[in-house]
């Protein structure tokens, strides 16, 4: 198959340091692989607990061609149940997200409870055995308000992710906020593209002027100045007089984001508290508050908590709203990518927060990245194009990412 | 080459009574496949007659790539002919309908008779045999007013359907009808998917609100209830009091479609006529006349005529009004449906009937049909969609349908 | 790989005089094997000269999905560069056109200077050597304000089509011309059909009123009738006797294009001057000059300069003006054309030549010409078309590009 010969050419010409040849951005046979080998095995971030509120609540949401319905069956349990009817094969629900008792197809009728068990089916002659003839349904976890599905058979261990993860998310209070802005964006881009794009901040002083302002990351780890380090070491410091031994005190008191994935180690996720700049109590594009208080927070000195979850979901969470980036692949050449803006469910728009100062900075940021993502995918397409070289002090998270990506890819 | 693998795992893993699997329905090397197969072998309806009604009148259609004219020749002969100049390729017409007396290319002027023989070429170099430079010819036949094509080199006997369908078509006079309306549609799903949709009535109770109250085969034949069955029984006795022993008996006495196709005898047409609901003169929203008689009906007693013919045409017809529906596969996820309303000649809209009320029935219906067929589509690409169960009871028609397209594919 | 099957197939079916099959112009493998064997090794005309006055002007294109930057150095050169930074693959620039001291590449400030040489580069491990990550350079060549490039490791010769039509186009004046105006289509048809429509003018009477009461080319070699070859002879011997010897003597004394391409000797270019019809001082729709006289013109009696350099140039040049018509191929089935018309530098829009009339013959018969391609187009895809017999008398030039086409493919 085609793909073999793909493959086996990356792994072949891979350098750790270097990136990848244009086709692993364009090939159709590759990206089938890389649907099977990471869209259909990982877990992938799908939609928010507080989404889900009463028993029936569901949204569906499309996975590298698969339609999934996420659904909240009792207060305590939430179910995930491919879209796919098993009779002939109709979507169940052409609608986004909705509430209902019972899933019926509407092609002939077949009836579905919450837990994608099949209650009615007319027609169907009695040797069939009902049982068999549910919703398939996908594996589920939820993680502090998170809610991840994987289609997979034996999915990978989500235990060291919601270890890790968890506590440190746990204060934010996603499972009892509320959305207050959405955002879909149709990135003509393959999904690694944008991963490269996340994995460093090299690219942030001419592409992100608001983003910089509120965040340090745009040095790299041995080539912050001092005075800087300093800076950064008072706010740590004065965080952790307040914040010190709990899940909000700032523990990265260097720029730099940390070294993520790790490939020898198979670690897919990360999470770190950072500081903000000073006079910036949140990721806004003054410094100012854009909507009250949120999960725990009681006040503005707790910087911002970030979190990385491959291959779909990244996430910063500030005092006052949290924002959180879901990528779904669309072929080899495009990739959805759905931007959520959470505040604490009894903040009111108009009265608490403005919308337009709520998303301003990572409304602006998530557009400039899309720019630039496209921008590259249009030049890998060029027989001209050859891998290039990364930078250690400033790269070194591509470099991380693609070495777990081949890594992945060698089975 | 890739559709023998597609192919050979098709015929291995088909299950008489399942349906087929997912990419049966997706992959583009099947789909050439079936172009080859079916679309490329069989008799394929593409006109009416009464749409030629003049030597020099044509029509252009397109059928799986191939661009054809169907062209009267004289008031005995139609012909059918490739629409490509045998010089450089060109299109000879990009008109849909037209009248002529020689086409002519518009490139280089070569220029053929209604017969399709090269009658002048510019240019041409006199060692050619212009007897072999004609428009390719596609086999034609005529069937009480419906016009077939075969781009085969040998087509098909035509013989058995002739025999068969002709004699109950004939009254319908659809030779000297004309067109009151016609719609193209543009189905987002696999040809297959139109048929397995339309040879079921499973689905017709939630998604046909108009058709059922029409017509009686909502019910399955063991299902049917004994007062149903007793209500078929004596509209059909009051018909064949008057036309018994003649092609307007409704011989049709039975709930359910009858049988169709037959694998084993290589049937692929059905014909037959069904009693409509009491109260209904014909297949209308209120059951009453939308136009005057058309053909040699002069009475409302006769139900509706039923004919299918594979690959694609299905027609009702009706003692004031015929409709047919004709398939053009265009690609593997997506059809197109031509919708055509015929009534007697010397009908005259706005004073002999109301165009809305004469298309309201079957315009609901075909387009709901397109609404379920696009969603079924769209669940078949999923990753989880396996074969499902057909019911014996309901769904014999799908069965066969799919059995006798299992066997054409093995060969 | 596909590739290689269509290649064998065309190579063993392919009979001198007759056109191609229709899948050569529509097989995607083909295609691609189209690029690297034409598109990726031959010169290709992508600019003007007179686009490019100021060192720093570039312009950009894109052939067959390579994005390449032209721009001027200084006074005497030119460079080619592509548009793919080699760091991660972004395009450099997204300008059509523009001027810069340095091109920085958006995503992470890379600066090469106009020679490509990378000049900063921000983060960069100092072991890598900056001397191998500057932008790829291509070849470049200018004829007579014409600008080719070639991504080919070891291009062509192009000294041959330098001595042969350099001369003979210095004259018209297009280093120091301007661009008036410039169309830019897109032709749903593979690259051939737009060239074999370009080799014959077979059609022209048909297709073209306008342009055929400018030339006498509508005549083959053989069929010209004696009093058209005397009136052709008449004007060339009024032009001899005041051009005789210089590059605006009129060579082309008979009907017909001259013989093009070559085969056997690989010749890829041609070029002559042919006369213009009595009363029409050039191309327009009336015969009356359109503009001031352009290059070294001085008179009206020098008929026009026809250039055509495989596989995307063809040009007409009259006393007034120029046109030239540039191609790059989109993919199996498209086309992209630019036409652009050029005049002395000094004339003003309005004052000097009105823009509709400049551009009136040249508009109209490239729109013409993309209509009848795009039938041919159409056509092609029919499984019923079969080579054609192509014209010796009429359409040589075209068994001559096919006979060209095909040997390239061998090899």
């Amino acid at each position: 198959m085609d793909w073999n010969v793909t493959v086996g050419e990356l792994l072949r010409d891979y350098r750790e340091g270097w990136t990848l040849p244009g086709r692993a951005y364009t090939e159709p046979a590759l990206y089938e692989h890389d649907v099977s080998t990471f869209w259909r095995k990982d877990w992938i971030f799908v939609a928010h607990l507080c989404e889900l509120r009463q028993p029936g609540d569901f949204v569906a949401v499309e996975v590298a061609g698969d339609s999934l319905l996420v659904v909240r069956q009792d207060g305590a349990t939430v179910a995930a149940l491919h879209n796919v009817c098993p009779h002939r094969g109709s979507i169940v629900t052409e609608q986004r997200a909705g509430h209902c008792r019972r899933f019926v197809c509407p092609y002939h009728q077949w009836t579905f409870d919450l837990k994608g068990r099949l209650r009615a089916a007319p027609g169907l002659d009695a040797r069939h055995d009902r049982a068999d003839l549910g919703l398939r349904r996908a594996h589920v976890r939820e993680l502090a308000g998170l809610i991840f599905v994987s289609t997979a058979e034996n999915p990978t261990d989500f235990g060291p992710v919601a270890a890790t993860v968890g506590p440190m998310l746990q204060p934010q209070g996603l499972a009892g906020a509320r959305i207050a802005h959405s955002e879909e964006y149709v990135v003509e881009a393959n999904w690694k593209v944008l991963w490269e794009n996340h994995a460093e901040c090299l690219h942030c002083v001419s592409n992100h002027p608001e983003y910089v302002k509120a965040n340090f990351d745009r040095f790299g780890p041995n080539t912050t100045p001092p005075h800087v380090n300093a800076r950064i070491a008072a706010i740590a410091e004065a965080n952790r007089l307040r914040w010190g031994g709990t899940a909000l005190e700032i523990e990265q008191v260097t720029t730099g984001f940390p070294s993520f994935p790790d490939r020898e180690e198979g670690r897919w996720y990360g999470c770190e508290r950072t500081a903000l700049v000073e006079g910036w109590a949140t990721e806004s594009v003054d410094g100012r508050l854009v909507a009250p208080y949120m999960g725990e927070y009681s006040s503005y000195d707790v910087g911002t908590l970030r979190v990385r979850v491959l291959p779909n979901l990244w996430l910063h969470g500030n005092c006052d709203y949290a924002v959180t980036t879901a990528l779904f692949p669309d072929g080899p050449t495009r990739t959805r990518a759905r931007v959520t803006w959470l505040v604490a469910a009894a903040a009111q728009e108009g009265a608490d927060y403005d919308r337009e100062r709520l998303v301003a900075i990572w409304k602006a940021t998530s557009e400039q990245d899309w720019l630039v993502c496209r921008r590259q995918q249009a030049g890998l397409s060029s027989s001209a194009y050859r891998p290039g070289p990364l930078s250690e002090e400033s790269e070194y998270n591509v470099i991380r990412f693609l070495s777990w990506y081949v890594k992945r890819l060698g089975g």
